[in-house]
């Protein structure tokens, strides 16, 4: 079966999907993105993910084209279409195709809509089994993290330095309190059993696992705290975890090359993992 | 005459310059860019641009495909075809093609590169006769700003609202200081004729157009000050104006709707312009 993407209104072989070189997306960074994951071919927690999508390209004054049961309906073709049963669903939008110039393009340009599927295992993942390691790096961002856009050239050099030092993720970290990973939300859990993450402002993305993962927890009985922490405060955590659209609830065993909770994903994280992945699977 | 622009080695008609979409610089703004002006069909302190063209692919890590020289021919080249006399090429490269992921792709993914360019009269600019108008906005970019990559959302957000202000730029400030304009740097002088423009750091990028504009300043005789100012002292000064490589001295003559310098392009500031305009013309 041969690749097809989603291109401004078609469905394409992907070795065609191209967009114009004026496009803002690729000149200036003007475009918002989002992911779902996909579990047994569908899609996981979607609406948010749509919700979210609406808001950020609100933020920027994009218009949204298409509403949230047209993006459902495109998506799902084009899963079917790759007969994709476990990954993601890539989608962006930029502010289109104009003569460059900073500001925006004359009213009635249309927005550039791009789609893909990535094949992945995100279910059975071994990196759960085993637990992720991190490294913390400076946050380098702009000031509008709660925006999803694409202007992601910090997170990637955040996540190339996690790659170069062997490890799974980046924590970025400012003013001394970590505020989010190069692409996922930082949990740590207590000594005395509290859910701790960063509360939800412009420093940061909201999560829509962490929204996720922060009501199952409340609905267990955990208690969450949603309050900034120390790298520090991290390293000497009970468990510390992170969550994003593909990784679910990844424990973390290793911050800095220094073991957290004794260098095993611990109870309440893989406890966490389960219910999300019971959640993501019965939402199906 | 139609339009050709350079994508990847090949000089093609603009209508069919497109990238394919898993290209870094449109899902990541993983890329560096530059614009050189073109004045009587040569290009203006080209050698500086390519420089920093070098540098900011070096501290993303991206290879410089192509060498001063052969970037230098492939502009001349580009500017030949489209029988460009006046205006500006643009020249961008990305970490090239890959599958998504945020870490870099696999070593010898070649780099994508990009040109073209836009006609425009950059000498005789009517604005410059009447002085440009600038807001002022926070400064919600990134932290390595002396990096010239395409993530410019910050700067699309500020000339945006300069746009909607009817006028040309936004000055940037944070903690209270100006940074620099949305794609410019600014400058003003001071009462008692010092020309005023902040040192170089992360903070901003290092202009082309500042530097050839400090170093004529100074072999004029005139006194030229390296530190930061505030709003206030420039709306205070006897004249402000901006830099870049498209505006060259742009007289500012009015800042948040409060008049500069008696609202006239002041007597220096035109001095300054007409000594680039001759150092631009006698360099070609």
């Amino acid at each position: 079966m041969s690749r097809i993407v989603y291109v401004n209104g078609r469905f394409v072989p992907f070795e065609e999907a191209t967009i114009p070189i004026m496009d803002r997306g690729f000149l200036f960074a003007d475009g918002i993105y989002e992911v779902s994951a996909v579990l047994g071919g569908r899609l996981v927690d979607n609406a948010a993910h749509l919700a979210r999508l609406d808001r950020s390209l609100g933020e920027i004054g994009i218009r949204n084209p298409y509403d949230a049961a047209e993006w459902t309906r495109l998506e799902e073709e084009l899963v079917a279409r790759n007969g994709l049963a476990e990954g993601l669903v890539y989608m962006e939008v930029t502010r289109g195709v104009a003569e460059r110039d900073f500001a925006f393009p004359p009213e009635g340009t249309p927005p550039t809509v791009v789609m893909f599927t990535q094949a992945k295992t995100v279910a059975a993942n071994p990196l759960a089994e085993r637990g992720a390691k991190v490294i913390t790096v400076e946050d380098l961002r702009w000031k509008r993290r709660d925006i999803k856009s694409v202007a992601l050239l910090a997170q990637v050099l955040a996540k190339q330095q996690a790659a170069a030092a062997g490890v799974a993720e980046a924590w970025m970290h400012e003013d001394g309190l970590v505020t989010e990973g190069g692409s996922s939300t930082a949990f740590i859990i207590t000594q005395d059993g509290r859910v701790v993450t960063r509360p939800l402002s412009t420093a940061l993305l909201p999560g829509i696992t962490r929204r996720a993962v922060m009501r199952l927890a409340e609905e267990h009985g955990l208690t969450v705290e949603e309050r900034a922490f120390t790298v520090e405060e991290a390293l000497g955590a009970a468990e510390a975890f992170f969550t994003s659209a593909s990784a679910f609830v990844m424990p973390v065993i290793e911050i800095d090359g220094s073991r957290v909770g004794g260098g095993q994903p611990g109870p309440m994280t893989r406890r966490l993992r389960g219910l999300y992945l019971e959640m993501a699977a019965a939402a199906g």
